[in-house]
This record gives C-alpha cells, structure tokens and sequence, in this order.
C-alpha cells in the first residue's frame, strides 16, 4: 500500500468589519466600491424589501460606480428551499455571473441566509455582503457567517459557514419594520446582554420603554453595536460552533421547539423570549441562579413587550415531542444552555424530560400562581 | 457610524492521507476506526457500484467495529443533481444523521462529488472519506476536496471545497471497471505527466500497451501513486484554484467543449485527450513547444487507445460555440493551457478565436494531411 500526505495547513483570513449607523448607504457604496471584492455585483432581496428600499439602494450603489443587477425571491421564510437557492443560481449563470461576481444580499435573515449559502456554493465560492434590514438580522443573522436554507423536515439543515466581506448595517431600514418584527431584534439582543454583558442588560433596563418603541434610531445605534460586538467576540473564539458559540442558542433549545409546535405562527423572537424564560426558570430550578436575577431578566422581557409564557393554545406534549425529535438528532441529549448570573451561561447536555415538563407547566399562562419561591444561587 | 472587525486570521488543517493499494479495505477499515472521525458512518453509493462491491464494503467496515449504513443514488452523471443531494440529505435526516455522523462516499466522481458536496452542506458540514472506484476518480477526482453537482445548463457549477478525512484507493475495484472507463483514467494520468512529471510521460510510454489492457494492478499502482503526488502538489499549492491549479485544466478548455457539444455522449477522458491533442497543436502553432514533443505526447494518447481527432460527427461550429459560452462567463477570455515542453505548462488568457478554428479543422479526421511542419519551441 502506497500513501502520501495531502499537506494543507493553510493560514487563511475571513476578517471583515461590519459598520451600523443612521443613513450609511452612501459610505457603504464607496467602502465597496473601494474594497474591490468583485467586478460585478447582484442584488439580491425579497419582493417586500425590493418594493420598500431595493431603487434607493440599487441607485446609491451604481452611482458610486459600482456594476449592479438586481434578483428578487419571494418574501418570506417559505421561500428559504434549495429551490429558490437553485433558481437565484440559475439566473445568475444566464446571467453570466462568474467567480469575479459577488453578491449583496439586501434584507431580513431569510435573504441573508440564502444569498450566503448561493455564494458559498456558486461556482464553490463567490464573495457575499450583507445589508440586514430587519433588527434581527442586524445584530445577528448578519454576524458570524452562517448561511443556509430549510428541508421541510427541518430548519437551516443545509448550509454553510461563509464569512461575508462586509456587513452595513443602515438603521434607517428598521423605519419601516413591523412592531413585531423589532422585538424579534430585540429578543436577540437581551439574549447577547444575558449570556455576555450585564452592562448592557442594565441600559436595556433605563431604555426599555424607548426601544419598545422602536423609532428612536439614536438609542438603538448603540445598542445594536454592543449586540453585534458581542456575537463578534464569540464568533472570532468559535467560528464554526464546536462549543462557545452554542451559548447563542440560550433560549433556543425551547424556543425552536416552541417555535416549530406553533407551526412557525410564532415569530421566532417570541419564541426564544418564551425559550429564555424557560431556561432562566431551568436554571433557578436546578439550583444554578439566583431568583431574582432570573426574575429581573424575565421583567426586563415583559417591558420590551416580549411574551414570557407559553400561549395557551400550544399543545405542551408537541413542544416535548420535538425536543425529544431533537434530542435523537444530537445524540440523545438535550442541550440546555443555563445561567449562573448575567454574564455567566454554560451548556448542560442533560435535564431530564422530566424537569422540562415542570418547566413546561410552570411556563403556562393558567400556571401563573404556582411559582415556586427558591433560595437558589451556587 | 460605528464599526467593529471580526478578526478570523485562522490557521486551519485540512491535511490528509491518501492510500493506494491492493485489497486495501481491512487496512481501510482500521484505519477509519482509529481516525475516530465521526460516531456513525453513511455509505454513499450508486447502484451500479452498490451491486458490485457495496456489501463486501460495507461488511468490511462493520466487522473492524463502525457503525454503518448505506444510501443508495442512481448510478450516471444525470444523478449528479441539487435533487439527488437534497434527497440523500432528506434520508440522512430522516435517519437522525447529526454533526457527529461522517459520509462514506463509494464510487466513480460523480457519487465522490455529490457525496462531498453533501458533507460540506449537511448541517454545515460533517466529515467526508472518499472510496474512488474507477481510475478517474483515484487519481483525480478523489484528490483536492473539489466537490459539486450540475445545473442543467452547466456541470459542476454549485459546489464547494470540502477536503476528505482520507481518500482509500483499492486498485481492485478497477477489475470490474469497463475498458472506456479505464481511458477516461489513463487520460488524465497523461495530463498530469505532461504537465509535471516527464519521468512519468516515460514510463506510460514504455508501459503503454500493459496499461491499455488495464488489467495489470501491479503495474498500475506506482502510477496511480505518481499521478496522485502531482495532482497533491498542486494542490497543496493552490487548494481553491486561484492561479496555479489551473494548470490541470490543460486539455480541458477545448475537453470540456468538446465533451458538451456531444452532448456528453463522449466519455470525459477521450474528450480530454482530443483536448489535449488541441491544446498541443496550438502549442506548436503559436510556437511555444516543439512539433517532437507535441507528436510524442499524441502518439502515447494513441497507444493508449486515446482519440486525439475529432469525430466526424461533430459540429466545429458547436464547440466553437461552447467556448465562445464558457468565454462569456470567464471576462471574455478563453483561458487555453498551453505546453513549453514536458513539465512546463503556462497559462494563455488570449487565445484569437481563429486560431482555434484552425485547430479545430486540423484536429478533423479529414484534415489530417494537412498538418503544418513548424520549427517551433522557445
């Protein structure tokens, strides 16, 4: 038997920036045009986002000199399949896109996710930038390099990590963002404060009846900004999630399970608001967390208008039944991420159902009176 | 405007072995075991391969102790799809596959490509091992982490770069393999020996009419080895084809050309061998290599059973359309491969049509006396 080694200890960089401010279009086309990532630009968006901002931005990039199409998807989580990656792959070939051509994507998670993935697979790898319009995607979709696009078994199955040139981040967009669409955003970022920044937590506190609010960009830029630093200092230490990302996903083990037993009726920001709730009240149970942080946490949801309990009309056994589904995927563990304190998450990869299910019930709008009182803390 | 940097200056390994024997598989297997690179193993494979050497395969790795199942696709380049990939992601799903499961691919490039471009997109990525059956895909396509599948309107255009965890080359397999596809593999052996190894070029010449018959392993085997060590080389030098790897596309631009104006109807090695009759010719006529050099090199393609012409059946027109098509999409130039001698390839970004067209009627069956004498070389 012959062998020989394929050598391929590569030092390679991803490094990028990512610029949010108030009306930065104008910047973010020079800082393209000087980045020089691509001869030739496509815009893709969704049909919604398209009619909102897609002239405005398509104009302020071309006069900065910069070659630019336009692809419209569906509007829409719906439309994130391989089949709408396939058909944006599609036009680009007609359209002679080459591996000189790069792509912008111009909207919520959904286009910045597919339009990531379609970079990262068109002719194995073209260059991607991210224009997140939605706050979700501005402090974190847009952040870490995650791409992909859902089976109908399962969400994000296929995908990839593929870091974007550059993230503009233009607050101007969330002007026209729906109410519920801001506190998807905003569920995120209490997330980033809880897992890395009690500072943050403390001015989520002071503002959170402006930023409920949603129209004062002023108080969200430095928000947003601490958000996104924070997803920075996690991605840079675990870009692909072997194990310190996972804390991103406080909030999440119950929130997708939530989320996919509502059929996806509840926007995803709801759902890990009812998620991080859920595991504050694991973490207090289970003797990690003091009461009055985890309570202080889930008041601090309730004032930013996010909801805590689990609507009555969720079938408690679905929620179970998916973690469990989840569970089976992951090597028969649930992964729970819990709390010591603000600022101090770990993964604990083994809560029994049983103790999901107090949780659970606990969780329940009828339940409310029933909340045990703990010494907790440890 | 604020900004901040996401700092991802990685050093990455993406080393690996590749071996290449003789009744391999228990060595393999043990190996596999030892390299510990996933908890769970999916065997990817096409029916054609699966009924002649997949339970043997398969048996092979379980009694060394892996835990293994097996995915079946269609066998033939029209499987090479989004559909299939999506599908054999479906059944990895639906079989609770996770980020601690690794694909086995067992087969030619096709099921080595698609099975690859899987891994690289499944969960955003699991292990891969690579099992080429055919000698094409031993010393070729197994080789550089170079995954895809086809749009209908072009090959290989979504795709990725996933190095395997290990590349087993098990000669035996060829044994089965049918005399057309032998060629297709001894075609790009002799592409890397002319552009690398002129040590190699002589001993195909001496060993031609053994190798031909295909049946001779032993003979076989130091140059599956060396064919391998070069494609290494290059890629260890340039993994995502930036610049240097080019250079194993010698053959390929009119191949490729060739290859669809058949309609794929002729196999890719003969298309690549009538690629490199032209890319030799083209050589000679622009006078950058020797007619000796370019005469010895198509008469070893011959011994081996190559086409170095044309078939009369063939529209000029269509081929030369085809490349007109793939010059669009590369910034109007048809990048040719061209030869100095043995071992010294370059790259000519401007080749004037014309030029093609008159190699185009030389390479004709009809056109054969009309072959110029040249002093040539530089």
């Amino acid at each position: 038997m012959n062998r020989f080694k394929i050598s391929l200890e590569k030092k390679t960089s991803r490094s990028h920036e990512v610029f949010i401010g108030r009306d930065i279009l104008d910047r973010a086309a020079l800082l393209i045009a000087k980045g020089n990532w691509a001869q030739r630009y496509f815009l893709i968006t969704d049909a919604k986002v398209a009619a909102l901002h897609g002239e405005r931005v398509a104009e302020t990039l071309q006069k900065a000199g910069l070659s630019l199409e336009s692809i419209t998807i569906p509007a829409g989580e719906q439309a994130k399949t391989m089949a709408t990656a396939v058909a944006v792959a599609e036009e680009l070939l007609r359209r002679g896109a080459d591996r000189t051509t790069g792509l912008i994507a111009l909207g919520g998670g959904v286009v910045g996710d597919l339009t990531g993935f379609v970079a990262s697979i068109y002719m194995r790898g073209i260059p991607c930038l991210q224009f997140p319009t939605t706050l979700l995607a501005q402090v974190d979709s847009s952040i870490g390099g995650k791409t992909g696009v859902d089976l109908p078994a399962a969400k994000n199955i296929l995908g990839t990590f593929h870091q974007p040139k550059a993230v503009f981040a233009d607050l101007e967009f969330l002007r026209t963002l729906p109410a519920r669409e801001m506190s998807n955003g905003l569920a995120e970022i209490v997330k980033c404060a809880v897992i890395d920044d009690p500072g943050l937590l403390e001015l989520l506190e002071d503002w959170a009846a402006i930023l409920r609010r949603g129209d004062d960009l002023d108080t969200l830029l430095p928000i947003v900004t601490r958000a996104g630093e924070i997803k920075k200092k996690i991605v840079e230490i675990d870009e692909k999630e072997h194990g310190l990302r996972r804390i991103l996903n406080f909030g999440h083990t119950l929130g997708h399970a939530v989320e996919a037993a509502s059929a996806y009726a509840l926007p995803h920001g709801e759902a890990v608001s009812i998620g991080m709730a859920g595991a504050l009240a694991l973490s207090q149970r289970l003797g990690h967390l003091p009461d009055a942080d985890g309570e202080r946490i889930v008041a601090l949801l309730q004032k930013l208008g996010l909801p805590v309990r689990l609507p009555a009309a969720l079938d408690r056994e679905a929620i179970m039944a998916r973690m469990e589904h989840d569970k089976k995927k992951s090597g028969g563990m649930i992964h729970f991420v819990l709390l010591k304190r603000p600022g101090m998450p770990f993964v604990n990869g083994g809560i029994p159902g049983e103790r999901i299910r107090e949780i659970l019930a606990a969780a329940a709008p009828e339940r409310k009176a029933q909340r045990r009182v703990k010494t907790g803390g440890k």
